[in-house]
């Protein structure tokens, strides 16, 4: 039976996770897969707490991970870039296989890490959407596809959010901070709800998925927190719910990469899945319209697919190159954002005066925009406007941004108009 | 670069796929994998048709496949048992690996085939649910878990009937027709609509999640021809939809493994999957629940999953030894179907009598059996019974099919009693 030492960086509550899972199931594992997993050394900066380190040694340096010769593989779970990158440019540079569940460096860094001299596996299954096998999905299960788009909802938060504001009717704020009790969000939820996150895991999944190299900076970024539960509503009576998503597109002119809010037809699968909730829509020339759904953040959820790339490891390294090197991708254009192509929701405050509609119909009409659906409501009790929405076809950015900022200046116009995107992922 | 050189045996619509993945995808299959594919021989009993073999060449003696130097894997495509087993018996003898989508034969003689005496891998991705990697989830993705429940819509045919049922508003037969018009459904269904199919592939899913043996013989199999658009409607009104369900699950009295329709809630992300998508939910001790859906059938997600298994057994073999050798399972009590736990939709036609609820109510508590949820309606115009419908507590199948027994008998009771499982799937 293989012997695999592991070396734990970090000891938050994945590391933890990874310990659990050694401690109650290494036997089963061992069975399945012929592996005999130990925990030889856990670093980390912060003193040693009362975990079970199932006869690790304990260490402050994280050095002390690349020197020991019974460190036979490095999880690095400190998270952050830095340290953290450079702890695993070390050990891969050692020769020691690094698992990673750290989607900033991999976004950020991965091309750099994931070179032509890697001298070890770098694995990172962790980085995109927890315990959802969707790495492997891509680079294993649908491996003889060529893909047409990758669609997730890869930001716990975000869906939480989005999913309590519809069911609840509550504010974004109060949702917020009904996430942030519940330990979905972060005191500082920017990463989240302003949608970095979502755009480090869709860099990577862009890349797997469409063999370029992951490019984080050419991903159009838009967050949540400009939603309104009157938007949601709005969006219910058309049909749609929506989502925050993370698309990767091949069109014949490049690749689409965004992250915004999004209306997806409610009878769309993605569209059911709800509060923190991860699931990803892969659109395959071969396998079709295939998606993966599961717990994207959690200790436990994380280090199952922590351990499910050390088991790859440990099955196939040395004897067997790396999965994918990364030597066959190749630069591919990214569309800036004024070329992407979408239908749109627009929430319009207009004044309650005869013509409004037509007007606003012939603004977009002058910029080549059709619409597709309206409605239009009396303004309620005491107000002297209403929202006026519309579903727009199918348009390029470029258009609808002109064409929204020529309907802001209508004198009939009462307030900011709501622009959000709209996707029938067919 | 490896080079692989296939044998096909059967030249229907997934190895036409097969061959117009590799002739359209090869080139970039090769820049990810590292392995370049090509045919060697395609072997069929019928005589060749007009079919682009990409330069292999064809044979109506499968036996060529065995013994052609240039086949360096075999990708059994027949179907059905006898000769096809017998095929690739004869291949995993004589050291040549196999990729199969064979349910039937892995599902009855997978034990044998995949015996410590292997001397070339078997894999089987295709056989559970077309392009879903569902094995290489549970096999990989998700290795470090141990099981509770794996639950699936794996029969593409009864689904769809099923959603159409629903949507609007058809008869078994009927829909049944209109699957047969569409392609979805053969001449004689009595696979599909029997559950014979979808036992297949749980014995496949519950042998490979829960480190035992395939066991086809122990499965309960019901299937959906009893199943009217009437208890479509009541359970759509009680917050339900009702499902074909493959469910293996571990109790502490031993595994579960049944196929049969279920109602199931609304909410689950399962009951949202409609027409002929397939789906499996995996409920875990780390990863918590996963769900992968997709298209279980059709010439090109199959032929998706079946180059899967190539690439994996090319990136692999020889110098990794197969993958989960079946070596590490042992035999567990799968439970008779008496000792099934579950809750129950019973639909009872009753006369329209004063005390008929009070005496049904009676009869199911007599058996330790309660009342979660009822509906009890007028009879129709000129009618003199109406439906009683019952949601009872999670009960043994044993004491609900005493009382159901019992309500047969009772003067007020009108006609045959529907009863279907219920499943929350927490």
């Amino acid at each position: 039976m293989k012997q695999i030492r592991l070396g734990i960086a970090g000891l938050g509550t994945v590391a933890q996770g990874v310990l659990h899972i050694i401690q109650h199931s290494g036997a089963i594992i061992a069975a399945r897969t012929g592996v005999q997993l130990s925990v030889a050394m856990v670093a980390s900066r912060t003193p040693k707490p009362e975990v079970e380190l199932l006869g690790a040694s304990f260490s402050t340096d994280l050095n002390d991970l690349l020197v020991d010769d019974s460190v036979d593989l490095i999880v690095e779970l400190i998270g952050g870039d830095g340290i953290a990158r450079q702890l695993m440019q070390d050990a891969l540079a050692a020769g020691k296989p690094v698992v990673t569940a750290n989607k900033a460096v991999i976004a950020a860094h991965g091309n750099d890490l994931l070179n032509d001299n890697l001298s070890a596996p770098l694995r990172f299954e962790a980085a995109v959407a927890g315990a959802i096998p969707i790495i492997q999905a891509i680079r294993q299960g649908l491996v003889a596809n060529q893909f047409q788009h990758v669609v997730g909802i890869i930001n716990g938060t975000s869906n939480y959010i989005l999913t309590a504001m519809r069911e609840e009717g509550a504010a974004f704020g109060d949702a917020l901070s009904k996430a942030q009790e519940l330990g979905y969000a972060e005191a500082d939820p920017t990463f989240d709800v302003e949608g970095i996150d979502a755009a480090h895991k869709l860099a990577i999944l862009l890349g797997l998925a469409f063999d370029t190299p992951f490019n984080f900076d050419d991903i159009f970024i838009e967050g949540i927190t400009s939603i309104t539960s009157e938007d949601i509503l709005y969006a219910d009576e058309m049909g749609y719910r929506i989502k925050h998503l993370g698309l990767a597109r091949q069109t014949v002119d490049g690749l689409e990469a965004r992250v915004h809010p999004t209306l997806v037809p409610k009878q769309q699968l993605l569209a059911s899945v709800n509060g923190v909730l991860n699931a990803v829509l892969v659109k395959a020339d071969a396998a079709g319209d295939t998606m993966f759904a599961g717990p994207g953040a959690g200790g436990s959820a994380t280090a199952s697919a922590v351990l499910a790339d050390v088991l790859e490891i440990a099955r196939t390294w040395p004897e067997i190159s790396e999965l994918h090197g990364r030597d066959g991708i190749a630069a591919k254009r990214i569309l800036p954002v004024s070329e992407i192509v979408s239908a749109h929701y627009l929430r319009i405050p207009a004044r309650d005066e005869a013509g409004v509609f037509a007007q606003i119909a012939n603004a977009l009409s002058s910029h080549g925009i059709s619409i597709e659906a309206a409605i239009q409501k009396e303004p309620p009790a005491g107000a002297d406007f209403a929202s006026v929405v519309i579903l727009t076809n199918v348009t390029k950015e470029s258009a609808i941004a002109a064409a929204v900022a020529e309907l802001a200046k209508l004198p009939q116009i009462a307030g900011p108009i709501a622009r959000i995107r709209v996707e029938s992922l067919d």
